[in-house]
């Protein structure tokens, strides 16, 4: 990515602020650990610019610049973000800016107001003045070396007050030999034609100038009003990776960068990263702490999932008759869900993946078919519980070996409580001819199962030790039935090696837990066994 | 909502299928009671019309239409959905045009095909037949005294492969009668300038007929692409109310709404029911036990969250300097993330209500918003639970009399177990200078906690012999901390008299469900007394 790509007729370069603008979405926060890690996907993604802090905001983004670097991106352009100088004082006076010079990135990224209401109202100084601000702290960033992306924070609200301050302020950055020229939609509030419009102006005012766009999410067209700028003539795009960002969060690049790529013809990663996308929208995500939406565009685990059985039917025969891209394109992959709209078709397509020498017609097929029906009846549902669907089919097929029986579990809550933990369980089980009795705590019943059941199995099966429970679900199905109703418990467990999901059903959410729990554990130790059976083959 | 309304410059209908198309979203499914508690929401929330099912695939969607003829929606047209009549027999032979009918409702809506490729590949049959198709099929319905929306599906992929057989689709349907015709994105892979560009045709090649759009979210334009479709003629816009639905799900009717009522000027709901629209959001994604998208545009929890420290103070001096829209006009409100300033004018507004004395500088109205926020932070949730808030204004207010005090409970889970019940609890309670102790069993521990309180507490107060749990539902707030998350129980109970509603919340689910049932019951006998003072004075 250098100039000469951005200005060349089908290039968009990328320019990801998840570190940054990501940060100010509600729940999330980045260690300096989380930020190197961040780097690291986003380069393997092809990102080009990725910008990582405000060092003049933030002591700790000071840090993080110093330690990436001893490792910095392969690929990509760190920038470090801050404001224009502020009033009344020179740009080499200014501590923010001479943070921003301190972390010590090849590019900076500048903001400054382009909205004369914001000029007069919120920083509270002449229009004149803020344009010296946006020239000087250009002209110093330049002078100094940096690469300079100036963001026009309040682009659109500005230019629909006074188009001209609006244009104005992009000039005196670009005078000041600003390299980057970048319209921000900052209250997210535009739709795409005015996006359009308004950017075509800026781009016809500015000959020469490379031009960019920042939008947020507040009318849900955060990426249709990025694309229509880039029709319009912007050819640098700013977002962050999965939309996080404040209040309904910052154009998703995720959802982007396809749509220009393989729907626009715009090259924005090198070839080879654009399947790379699913894995690294699970790598940020889960640095993020966050679950990843599954209905995401492109990389949500089910966005290429099918349910209604007419739509099955139809993309085996033919895939792009219920999908608008073929999933391997963006390393994402097709998905069948069960459920009672599906039908026979779709548990076979399901069964074929985990034993392919099952047709139509074996005996154990109409089994395993009955069986699923029987226990939907009952309230399971494998579509979010696909391992659990595994080991039931290897039950029906006698493949599934007995790990350990269980002899006995109690659990017990007393209220009040002076310790920490208010509920024990005791679990006695056995392996093979030894038995083994534990007991552990928890906060509630169910996980002082868990860590009971854990501590009695690690002796026999250490790997169980690597194992996490990261998600745990609970679904009351006949809410009317109230305490006495059916309960489904879905449980998602992961280890080095990914992760999957269980599912268990009772009238006592316990005896559902422990239903999901058990087959969590079962389903981790068959895995083990079928790829110690590879290696000795 | 009638014809005329549609016919108007400025009007756009609004239909609702969150209960057909969403409900094939991955994890989404409703009950007969589910389904009658959407109806109500989305009839609240101004919704024009509302497909609620597919009576010729699902037979229990058949009792639903059934059971709703009791209860029907005030203003809201329901519309039961199917397909064209299959080919080479006639409509009137056809079983799911036959139960379509069966349905019972004033309008249906009927998809059929407009990509050459679907009639000849997937459904493998002559063109010329598939026109045939749904000119027999729209008739049919048209003489059965039915309003008739065609749903012309993948209308859009079908029009970029042969534009004159998906126009020749759209014309079948409108010259046999069809008093709408939808241009469906099926795949949800195109982009708003296409959908405008395409839409604009089908407009110009239909004169007099109204056009609508649907959109699904696979390229993250689905809003946009709606919208793009409006501004090109269509006066019918379809989606779901949260964008539940297949793959990334259907356009997003809670975003698309005020969109266009808001920002295009057009009229979709009555006006007083925008500011219903983030309860609405709150109500079906209870319903739907799904955790609502905090950065949902419009309706999200983060919609309005503003946690950069230069953006709350330019809030605080100009809402329009970070905010699109003012929260209110839909319901949502202002929140700062890191200062503690939130959403005062709101409890105010429910204080009144309990204790119409209170003002605004009154110290307790102080120390009922600081209590509230407390527990907001710690995972409480007074939205769906007035009882529970009820209560918590009247004990800073004095006048919450303790009617019992718990000495201790504790319950016991035992597996395996031969018993009818595995749980069993034990309660003490003290009355005055009595005390009481019960044992009970149930499903579960929390089943047998509920049945061993009220038998503890029907001596002292018979009336709770009358009250029952009506509904039970748990949500587990922080999934990613599995089994030792947090949980939020509500309950609703029932008598006589009427219904309530309560909440609890613990990392334990029996504690909480604890807190919430202690809550039920102590509401009740506040009731009780608050009539009997009544009619003593």
């Amino acid at each position: 990515m250098d100039l000469i790509r951005a200005a060349a007729e089908n290039a968009v370069e990328i320019f990801d602020s998840t570190l940054r603008d990501g940060a100010q979405g509600e729940g999330i926060s980045f260690s300096p650990e989380d930020k190197l890690a961040v780097v690291k996907a986003l380069d393997y993604a092809g990102i080009d610019y990725i910008e990582a802090g405000n060092p003049g905001s933030n002591p700790k983004d000071m840090e993080f610049f110093k330690r990436v670097r001893e490792n910095p991106p392969r690929r990509a352009r760190l920038v470090a973000f801050g404001s224009t100088r502020r009033k009344g004082i020179r740009a080499e006076e200014d501590e923010n800016c001479l943070s921003l010079l301190k972390a010590g990135t090849e590019a900076v990224a500048v903001f400054g107001k382009a909205w004369d209401m914001h000029v007069t109202e919120i920083i509270r100084t002449g229009l004149e003045e803020n344009l010296n601000m946006i020239r000087d702290t250009v002209s110093f960033f330049k002078s100094n070396g940096r690469e300079v992306i100036f963001d026009a924070e309040h682009f659109f609200d500005g230019f629909k007050n006074s188009p001209q301050y609006a244009i104005e302020a992009l000039r005196a950055a670009h005078e000041a030999g600003a390299d980057r020229i970048v319209l921000c939609e900052t209250n997210g509030g535009c739709l795409p034609d005015e996006v359009g419009r308004i950017t075509a102006e800026a781009v016809k005012s500015l000959p020469g100038a490379v031009i960019g766009i920042h939008c947020h999410d507040d009318s849900g067209c955060a990426a249709a009003n990025s694309l229509a700028a880039v029709s319009a003539g912007a050819r640098h795009v700013q977002g962050t990776y999965l939309g996080y960002g404040e209040r309904c969060g910052n154009a998703n690049l995720s959802t982007i960068i396809p749509n220009l790529q393989i729907k626009m013809g715009f090259a924005c990663v090198p070839e080879q990263c654009l399947e790379r996308f699913t894995r690294t929208a699970r790598w940020v995500s889960e640095i993020a702490n966050q679950s990843l939406y599954r209905g995401m565009p492109y990389v949500g685990g089910a966005a290429f999932s099918h349910k209604a059985g007419m739509h099955i039917d139809a993309v085996a025969k033919e895939p792009g008759s219920f999908e608008h891209i073929s999933p391997e394109t963006v390393g994402n992959e097709r998905r069948f869900l069960m459920s009672e709209v599906a039908g026979r078709g779709t548990v076979l397509k399901k069964i074929s993946r985990i034993a392919p020498e099952l047709t139509k017609a074996s005996p154990e097929t109409a089994e395993i078919c009955s069986l699923v029906k029987q226990l939907e009846f009952e309230g399971y549902s494998f579509e979010a519980a696909e391992a659990s669907f595994e080991l039931l089919v290897k039950r029906v097929l006698g493949r599934k070996k007995t790990f350990f029986t269980l002899n006995y579990f109690k659990t017990v809550v007393d209220e009040p409580n002076n310790d920490r933990f208010s509920s024990s369980a005791i679990i006695k089980i056995t392996v093979g001819d030894k038995t083994e009795i534990t007991a552990a705590e928890g906060d509630g019943p169910v996980h002082a199962l868990d860590n009971a059941l854990r501590r009695a199995l690690e002796g026999f099966y250490p790997l169980i030790g690597g194992v996490h429970l990261t998600d745990y679900k609970v679904r009351v199905l006949e809410p009317q039935k109230a305490t006495g109703a059916k309960v489904r418990v879905l449980i998602e467990s992961s280890d080095e090696t990914g992760s999957w999901s269980t599912v268990g059903v009772s009238t006592d959410v316990i005896d559902a837990s422990w239903k999901a729990l058990v087959e969590s554990v079962e389903y981790r130790l068959m895995k083990e066994e079928e790829i110690n059976k590879k290696i000795i083959i």
